[in-house]
């Protein structure tokens, strides 16, 4: 079993491929566009998942669980949300199978029809919209504020291991609001948590911004983002929040009284993220050599390999590796000591390189003559020999900086391959090259549009923050009041 | 809005559903069969997961993740498994849907037909096997000891919340072993480990044993389980654990290479729980008065509600509150304190007595004064009037107590309810009265179905700890090594 990497020179799309699957994150099923996330994928997502829920629960949200399936019926009630969803969906039509007449093979029973076809559910805003016309009566029962883990299934022509899949995991927060301002303000807040996360712990650097009309979410007037930048120059979209007005609301009834018994409207939020960042966190940091995990979401920060022949060494060396795994649990450094007999320490230092642990600890014979160990950076892959003195201490200010040496790197990438367009040429030039393009735009479809068609370029965002003069749309040569950032994109 | 429970004495299957519903556990949605399960519910299946994932782990097994839908051909592979679940199951035939020619509604679009129908998972043995292929080679692959959170779906006819409905949650265990000796230790440790959950979080007393060949799961050669006494007299099947043989392997050709390098199938286990343990949950403890929570699955195990006339007095008792509040987190105890100010005392203690809060804090001016507060269990119902200093220290033990209390009713009310027959006539007068009644078998499939047939009641399970005499079948008079355990059930 060959683990080889293809260069990212080369092919950067199978560079991806090759890690998602060399580092056991996730591998094709036998259902189509379906993945298998595998432990080590998992783990990092449960790590993601934790970080998460903490703050979302932190701001006030409760986690509940929605059905699965929809019935067709709701997709209807709201215009524009069926026109986004019910293109690509799973239908369930039957509830049982039959052995066929000649006892061979299985299949549907026909007389086991629904009567109105159920949809897996691709986003909840339908079935939740009308759970919450149950839930909402005075404003005493606002706001809601909720959140559910889950997997939903958009039916997607071309996949790719977490950047699209079929079925996916992610969470969706759905809130529920007297007013417009408090919605707007959930709105933003969320987006806010979305960039804090991708900051703090995926270290990988976000544009917060809003989408254009054409790239909003299918119900929302206004759709928050934020945007990465991954290294072949394409942007990565690694969250959304959606600012709903009463889209929802009206088409399920949903009305509150207020503290005059008025009946009014209830305005909504939804928000999410998904199994998605997993792509994002594997392209933004990875090299050749495989993935580089930023410490706070690897399932194991430190690896120790010992250094021996045969069973009386290992023991020996085993006595040191306790202590030092031991100090280091004890600040809250998650610890893998691989002391397999099966597997060459040759074969170990690959292994984990590949699957990007921060930090690598050896250990032989030599060493504890010296009182030493050797320390390797996955980051840098810089390797030194260190007095096992104060190793606790060592690690974890080295896991600190290995955190933040990875977001340094990312934001210099990002900043390296940021760039300002005046004219439409130079535009299209830099476009070409990849990387986030900021261009000034007159905000009709119409420009939009056409860059798109020529160039294969979307308007990512407009950023939230505007630090930019006023000027004239590349197209059109209109008024603009602040460059949007375009990109080529996942 | 009334929030009256049905007395059990009155109607126990109505006052389970009361208790589900006014208690904000979960409500039937617009989609048949399937649950909403609300904040409050959805925050005990939470601490429910966390324990079980903590002991999951502890005995070594990752998580990972397996897609929701499985081709249909996949099901045929295992002939007693498709026979077990292809009877039941959501079939998804088409994967888009189109407006209708007239633009009145959304249609399936036909031409959108799946060459195979998939199966919306009712259970993984198939998709998980159909992997494993993939992943055992050596003898170093194995053991794979290999979780996964997810939803399943079994279409059932008649369902009740929690307890049998169409789509739930669950926890799936799948273990791949070199050898049957270890499959086997392994099908027990888990059924153990479920055991253990049972008895010290949930409070719930459990009889483990194995399963009648006529009640085995599909596809296993022995299936474990656990049995609980519910206050109607019925059993619930509270977690399975199967030992599958080589009954996977051999369907999807998953064999390792010993150690000389000789090929060989692998051996299985399977195990699960769901959100039927919350189902468990309430028919174990709660009262005519609502939810009774143990204190280790409560969301929160202490309420303290104010009772003040205006804000100058509430401002006083919180200055006190958050006191007690903070002393308490300190020790881990979970806290709500209850200030608002749109609800009366009175209303607020009738809330959280529905929803089972272990103990309610009250403290007035009155208690200022004096330096008290207000003790209320929610177990036993009593309240007393405590000294406030070192209230921290008093809370958490009686918060054990409670704990402990709930476990000894609940062994207490089982013990009651269990008796031995010594001849069918005795068996049939006690099956009718409810409860567990032990009874010697002569292992027939004959005399089992004939004792279903005659009273509705099933072998629950054959005790693992046998202390008991030899005997004879009360329906065959032959020989019967051991009583085996039956009652009616869930």
């Amino acid at each position: 079993m060959s683990k080889k990497i293809t260069p990212r020179e080369k092919d950067y799309s199978i560079w991806y491929n090759d890690i998602v699957q060399h580092a056991d994150l996730a591998e094709n099923s036998g259902v189509r566009g379906c993945m298998v996330i595998k432990p080590y994928g998992y783990a990092i997502w449960e790590k993601m998942q934790a970080e998460l829920d903490k703050k979302f629960k932190e701001t006030g949200h409760l986690n509940a669980y929605f059905p699965l399936f929809i019935p067709k019926s709701y997709f209807s009630k709201e215009a524009s949300h069926v026109d986004g969803f019910a293109k690509e969906c799973a239908v369930v039509t039957h509830y049982r199978l039959k052995t066929s007449e000649d006892g061979k093979e299985i299949v549907v029973d026909e007389t086991a029809k629904l009567e109105e076809e159920l949809i897996v559910r691709p986003t909840s805003e339908t079935i939740i919209w009308d759970t919450y016309r149950k839930w909402v009566q005075s404003y005493r029962d606002l706001p809601l504020l909720i959140n559910q883990w889950a997997n939903v299934v958009r039916w997607e022509m071309r996949t790719r291991l977490f950047l699209r899949t079929t079925e996916f995991l992610w969470q969706e927060g759905h809130t529920a609001h007297a007013t417009k301002e408090e919605a707007i303000i959930e709105t933003e807040k969320m987006i806010n948590v979305y960039a804090d996360f991708s900051q703090d712990f995926m270290a990988m650097p976000v544009v917060i911004g809003l989408k254009s009309e054409n790239e909003r979410f299918a119900g929302a007037l206004e759709t928050y983002c934020i945007e990465a930048l991954m290294q072949d120059g394409k942007a990565l979209q690694a969250g959304t929040s959606h600012f709903l007005g009463q889209n929802f609301a009206k088409a399920f009834d949903v009305k509150y009284a207020n503290k005059e018994g008025k009946k009014e409207y209830v305005w909504a939020t939804s928000w999410g993220v998904s199994t998605r960042l997993m792509g994002a966190l594997v392209m933004t940091h990875s090299d050749d050599k495989g993935l580089v995990l930023p410490p706070k979401l690897a399932p194991y920060q430190v690896v120790i390999v010992p250094i021996y022949k045969g069973a009386e060494q290992l023991e020996e060396i085993t006595i040191s590796v306790l202590k030092v795994k031991s100090d280091l649990e004890k600040r809250g450094i998650s610890v893998k000591f691989d002391n397999r007999d099966t597997h060459k320490p040759g074969w170990k230092f690959a292994e984990y390189e590949l699957k990007g642990v921060p930090v690598r600890l050896a250990i032989g014979m030599r060493d504890l003559e010296n009182g030493t160990i050797e320390v390797a950076r996955r980051d840098t892959l810089e390797k030194e020999t260190l007095q096992i003195i104060d190793i606790d201490l060592k690690i974890d200010s080295l896991l600190i900086n290995i955190q933040e040496n990875l977001f340094n790197k990312a934001s210099n990438f990002r900043d390296a391959n940021t760039f300002k367009a005046s004219s439409y040429d130079e535009f299209k030039k830099l476009i070409k090259k990849g990387g986030f393009v900021y261009a000034h735009w007159d905000g009709t479809s119409e420009s939009e549009l056409k860059i798109k068609n020529d160039t294969k370029a979307t308007i990512r965002c407009i950023p939230q923050i505007n630090t930019d003069e006023e000027g004239t749309c590349i197209i059109s040569g209109k008024l603009s009041k602040q460059r949007v950032l375009f990109a080529k994109s996942y």
